[in-house]
C-alpha cells in the first residue's frame, strides 16, 4: 500500500473537533423523574443530527445496563454513577462530540463535581423544573406508583431528596410548554454563547 | 427562532455512523508493556484523522486518571479496568466512532468478555507480539527496572502473567519493523473486511 501518511504528533481535541466542524460541550439535563429529561434529550439529539452536528446521548438506557451495571441506587452508588457519566462525557467531548446527559442527578455536590471536570463554558446545566405533582401525575414508567407503594426505596422526590440547582445555565419550566419550545430555548442559548455556529 | 426541525424517532447508531461516513469498530491492541501499543495506537489515530475518519484513542493516560481512578492494579481491579474500557468503547462505537484501545489487557477472559460486548466483526483484536527481552530492553517508562527491583508488584511479564491471544484478528511482530509497516498491516485488514472504504 502507498500513500499512508499521518501527522507526527498526537491527535488533539482541537483536531477532532475541527474535523467535525463543531465545538464540543455537554448539555447536562437534571430534574425529577417525569420532568421531561428524556423527551428533551431525544429532541435535542435529533435536532443535532438533522443539523449535521455530531452528538451523543448518555442516559440510563445505555449506561445503567452497561458501564454502571455494577452500581445500585444507594447514595454512594448514585454519586459513583454520576461521576462515571461525567468522566465518559469528558472523554466524549475530548473526542470532539456534543454530549447530552439525561440523569436525575439529584445532588448539587455531584453535579458540581462533574462541572469541575470541564473547562469553563463547556458544561451547560439545564434544570427541568416541574412540580412533583406534575411529574407524579405523568409517571411515564409507573415508578412513582411503586415508590408510593413502598416497592422502590430511595426514590427521588418521595423518600430521597432532589436538590434544585442554584445557578444552572438554563431553567426550563417543563410542565407547561411543548418540547419544541424547550429545544428552541436550549439552541438559542448555544447560539448566544457561540457554542454553535448558525 | 424558526425552522427547527428534527426526526420524530430516536437517533440510531446507523444515523450517527452515516453522518460520519464510516462504519464504527474497535481496534483492541494487546501486548506487554513496551510492545509498541501506544506508538501504533497514535499512528493509527493520526492516519484516521488525516483520512478524515472520526476516531478516538482510549489508553491509560485518559482513562486511568479519570474514569478508572478508583481502581488499583490487583487482578480484580485490572479486570474491572478493562470491563469499563470495553463499555466506553461500546458507547463510542454506538456514537459512530472508530475506537482504538491501548491497554496491556493481559487476560484472555477479559479480552473475550469485551469481544462479547460487540456485534460480530466490530471487535478487532491486534496482538503486538514482542519478546519480553525486547520489551524490557526498551523499557520506555522505566517500569521493568522498577518491577525487577521489587518497587512495582504484579507487573505483567515479571510477576503477573500475560496470556497470548489464541485467535486474534491480527498479529504484529512489533520488535522488528517500523511503525509505518504496522499501520499498513492494520489498514489493509480493515480494507479487506470492508470496515473502511478506500
Amino acid at each position: 500500500m502507498k500513500n499512508i501518511v499521518w501527522h507526527e504528533s498526537q491527535v488533539t481535541k482541537e483536531n477532532r473537533s475541527s474535523l467535525k466542524k463543531q465545538k464540543p460541550f455537554v448539555i447536562w439535563l437534571t430534574g425529577l423523574s417525569g420532568s421531561g429529561k428524556s423527551t428533551l434529550a431525544n429532541a435535542l439529539d435529533a435536532f443535532f443530527l438533522t443539523s449535521e452536528f455530531h452528538s451523543y446521548l448518555l442516559d440510563g438506557d445505555n449506561v445503567r445496563h452497561g458501564l454502571n451495571r455494577d452500581l445500585g441506587f444507594d447514595h454512594d452508588s448514585r454519586v459513583e454513577n454520576i461521576r462515571r457519566v461525567g468522566e465518559v462525557a469528558k472523554l466524549m467531548t475530548d473526542a470532539g462530540l456534543i454530549v447530552i446527559s439525561a440523569f436525575i442527578s439529584p445532588y448539587r455536590l455531584e453535579r458540581d463535581m462533574v462541572r469541575g471536570m470541564f473547562p469553563e463554558g463547556e458544561f451547560i446545566e439545564v434544570y427541568l423544573d416541574a412540580s412533583l405533582e406534575t411529574c407524579e401525575s405523568r409517571d411515564p414508567k409507573g415508578l412513582y406508583k411503586k415508590a408510593r407503594e413502598g416497592k422502590i426505596a430511595q426514590f427521588t422526590g418521595i423518600d430521597s431528596p432532589y436538590e434544585e440547582p442554584l445557578a444552572p445555565e438554563i431553567i426550563i419550566r417543563s410542565d407547561s410548554q411543548p418540547v419544541q419550545n424547550e429545544v428552541e430555548t436550549v439552541i438559542e442559548y448555544l447560539y448566544s454563547k457561540k457554542l454553535l455556529d448558525r
